[in-house]
Formats: structure tokens, sequence, C-alpha cells
């Protein structure tokens, strides 16, 4: 693993698999033509699961499982980075963190959006370092490698620059989409978020339904004991026939208040460039 | 009420509110004009709030909380008929129904989709006798009358025929929409489904969001002791860049075995005039 654990001169071997939709080939050149370029001591393995096509999703959901935990389970790997989001990591995570071993609790894993499933879960079993962070498919957008880039500071370099600008040392952190966490609460896939700042995002939902979510996620947290609440960004959100009335973060702040949860301000998470990294757990010095 | 419990020239008083979203004053005339000739019993008294607009509601959550109290209160009004769907119920179930009185304990209550979370809240209240069925909004369907007469056929006379046609003498049963219900679960408004046929319908969801609620549904209701689930009408499913690869009922099927809870086939409920009636609770001889 990259933070300090290995010489400067070691190669880090980055293992990616895609846990939700299929990734293609013509990004994940773009992804390690930049890496050669920017970070030469990342070893980039694209798995071939990442491209393959079942429905929606990058393969079955075997094929999902299997390529994750053959990735997290080889020593010679030292980071486990997901492709992309979509859906599909709810399908998997419960079955796949089960069948991990002592050499899976040794990694870093990078990912969010739907990768959050994964994260939660391993986070919930207390396995491997997990990390809130730009992913591969993110070389799409405009100024896409700024965002991938970012992703291989931390795990080649453990840049602490890339860190979210508000996070603070000694603090408890953990990061998602909004909606993605919301499906969660309940379930096995859900992590024990007691006393850490939660930093929540969201993409292309129309307002309702962020408000739902947001009423959903409140008052299923309201009595976990959260440190509080924090909002990334809310972008792409959709036109509806008339306006909502109330922004993202009065939204947020009402549902916060309700439950008794504090509201701590915005954050630079979320689909966009900007997204930076949140290491899950309490930030060391 | 009408249940038996009136004479037969009684006029059934229908006080109708908005917990969601506003109503049209044309439709609600529609509806009037329709109950005048095919249902002369009932007296259908639309609040103004009904057409009321603050952003994406029909009035302050304030306004639509006192109109549904007032209504609900009111010992001279027989049932509460919720006017449509769109969102808006969970922002003010939790409070409205903690401010009922005796006289709402007599009443029916009709709605689906958003307001679902009002009649889930009133059930686990054990307030009221809860009712999935039709809406005034029907009205705007092709043949939409088919389905506002069914609910009219229901509160002023009870007809048995109106009932959804698998419902059997002796079973317990619920109906919601799936997002609604699937957002409720761990809050205040969750009813307990102990030995429940929980019926679900879904409407303009991609399947992937209707897999995700799914998933959260029945991992929430794993441990509840559900009798079953029975799957209603997925309708308006939007078309995805590529097939999702399961239907809405393998979906359905699916989710129930991971969860060991018993697929029981399909109802006739949904977002479509053939939206049947279906009472919570113990269905009787």
């Amino acid at each position: 693993m990259a933070q300090g654990t290995k010489s400067i001169s070691s190669p880090v071997r980055i293992g990616i698999c895609a846990p939700s939709t299929p990734f293609a080939q013509e990004a994940a050149d773009r992804v390690s033509a930049l890496a050669a370029r920017t970070h030469p001591l990342a070893e980039l393995l694209f798995d071939d699961q990442c491209f393959f096509v079942s429905g929606h999703f990058a393969g079955t959901d075997e094929q999902r499982t299997d390529s994750f935990v053959a990735l997290a389970n080889d020593p010679n790997i030292d980071a486990i980075w997901f492709a992309r989001g979509g859906y599909g990591a709810a399908r998997i995570a419960d079955v796949a963190v089960g069948r991990l071993n002592e050499a899976a609790r040794a990694k870093t894993y990078v990912g969010y959006s739907d990768a959050g499933n994964l994260l939660g879960t391993l986070y919930r079993a207390g396995l491997g370092k997990v990390v809130h962070g730009p992913m591969p498919s993110d070389i799409a957008r405009p100024n896409g490698e700024l965002a991938v880039s970012r992703a291989l500071d931390w795990m080649v370099d453990g840049q602490q620059s890339v860190l979210e600008p508000g996070m603070a040392a000694g603090e408890k952190y953990a990061a998602f989409n909004l909606m993605t966490l919301a499906m969660m609460t309940g379930t096995k896939l859900m992590p024990d978020l007691r006393d850490h700042i939660l930093i929540v995002e969201e993409i292309s939902e129309y307002l309702y339904a962020f408000d739902r979510a947001m009423f959903h996620l409140c008052s299923n947290l309201a009595t976990h004991g959260l440190k509080g609440i924090k909002l990334g960004a809310v972008g792409d959100v959709p036109e509806n026939d008339r306006p909502f009335g109330e922004s993202p973060e009065e939204i947020t702040q009402r549902w916060c208040k309700i439950n008794s949860i504090a509201y701590l301000g915005r954050a630079a998470i979320g689909h966009d460039v900007d997204n930076r990294i949140v290491p899950f757990g309490r930030l060391g010095p």
C-alpha cells in the first residue's frame, strides 16, 4: 500500500474492476496513458471483467463478484479502484465482502457513487482502507484528468493536498452518494456511522426526490449518533414543471433540524472534477 | 361511514384534501359531476387547499397539514379522499396524524402513490379504515371515470366487487407504491406489516431503480414476518440505453428469495384505471 508503507521506488499495483456497469476499453486506455505519464509508479491492472456486458451490468452478479474478490484477495495488488458507478454493487456487496481474506485487509479501496455500496460494506466489516474518491470513469468529463490524477495522487503518493479541504485531523468521516446511502439504510451493507461527519452528494435527481431521500436518510440516522452532515455538490438537477421552492442546502438543513442532526455546511465532493478524497474513519494528524 | 353503518338514504360526506401536489379546479369539477351522476349519495367536499400552490406542493407543509387535520377531525365528514399523489405527504404525515382526534378514528381514508405515506402512518397508529384505491386525479386518465367510480363504489356502498380480485377473507393486506414504501422503512411513518400480504406497484422508474428499491425494501422487511409480497402493475418504465436483463417480476422474485420472503404472484393495483381497492388489515368474510 502506498501511504508510507513502501519505499519511493516501489510500483503500486492497482487492480481495477467494475462492480456496477461496464467500462469502455478506449476510456481504460486513456486512463492507463495518463497514469503512465503522471504516475509512473502506478501499475494499472484493468480486469477483463470491466468490459463485460450482461444486461445493465458489467457481467453477471457472479462475474462481478469473482473479479472483485480475486483482485482484493491477491497479495500482489496494493489497491482496488472501482472503474465506474451506475447501479449494481448493491447486488454483490454482501456476498463479495464475505469472501475476502487477509490480503484484502491491507488494501486501499477507492470509488464513489454506486461503488459506495462496496465502500460501506467494507467499512462495516472493518476491512481495508476505504476511500471516497474519483474513478477511472471520470476521464470522460471535461478536464477529467484532474479527477483521475487526484485518485492516483492518493493511491500512489498518499498526498494530503488532495483531501477534502474541510476535513480536520481527529474527526471521523464517511462520504456517500445520497440515494446510494439512503438505499443502504437498514440493510447488511450499512456501516455504523456513530460519531462520524457524514458527507453526502447527489446527481441527476429531481429536488422532490432529493427531499424524499434526505427525509429517509435523516429519519433513519436520527438516533445513530452522527456528529453531523455536510453537503457536497448536488449536480444536474432535472427541471420539473414548476420550481421546488427550496434549495438542496435548505432541504438538507430542514431534515437535519427535524431529526436533531447537526448541519455542518458544504464539502467538495460530487459527480464532478472537483470531487476530493475522503478516507473513511478517523483522519490522522 | 359507508360500509353498513348508515342507512341507504344517508348522504356520505367525503372530504378531499391534497397532502402532496396541487389539484386542478377543472378536474375537481369533472369528479363532482361524475359523482353527482353515478353516486348521488356522495357529497364531495373539495377543500380549497387542494388548489393551493407553494413551490412543488399544494400549499405549505402547514397548510396541507391543517387541511387534512380539519377534515379528518370533523365529525360530520365520513371519509377522507386524497386528491392526488406526487410528492409531499412524507413531510407532514407524522405531525398530521399526531393531531387527529376521536372523530378521525371512525373514518375511511382512500388514496395511493405518495398518499401511501399517510395511509401507512394512519395504519401504524391504528387510526381509521385505511384503503389503497383510486384518487380524484385518476379522472385525467383515458377511461379514468372507471377508476374514480371504483373508489366511490367503496366509500359510498362498500361494494365487495371492487376489491382486488386475489384477496382472500381472513388474510391481512397492505398496498403501497414501491418507492414510497421503500422511503418509509425505518421512519416514524412505517407500519408494522407482520403477517401481512404486502402488495407493491411502481410507475415511471428505470428498472435499475426498481431493482434498487426492491433490494432496499426486501432487505428491510426480511426479518419483519411478512406473509409474502405480491406485485402490482409496473408501468411507464423509461427506456434505458440498454435492456436491464430482468423483468420486474423476475427482480421481485430474486429479492424475495434472497431475503426469504414468499413471492405470491401478481395483483391488480397500479397507476392505471385497473387499480383495485385494497383495505388495509384483515379482510372480513
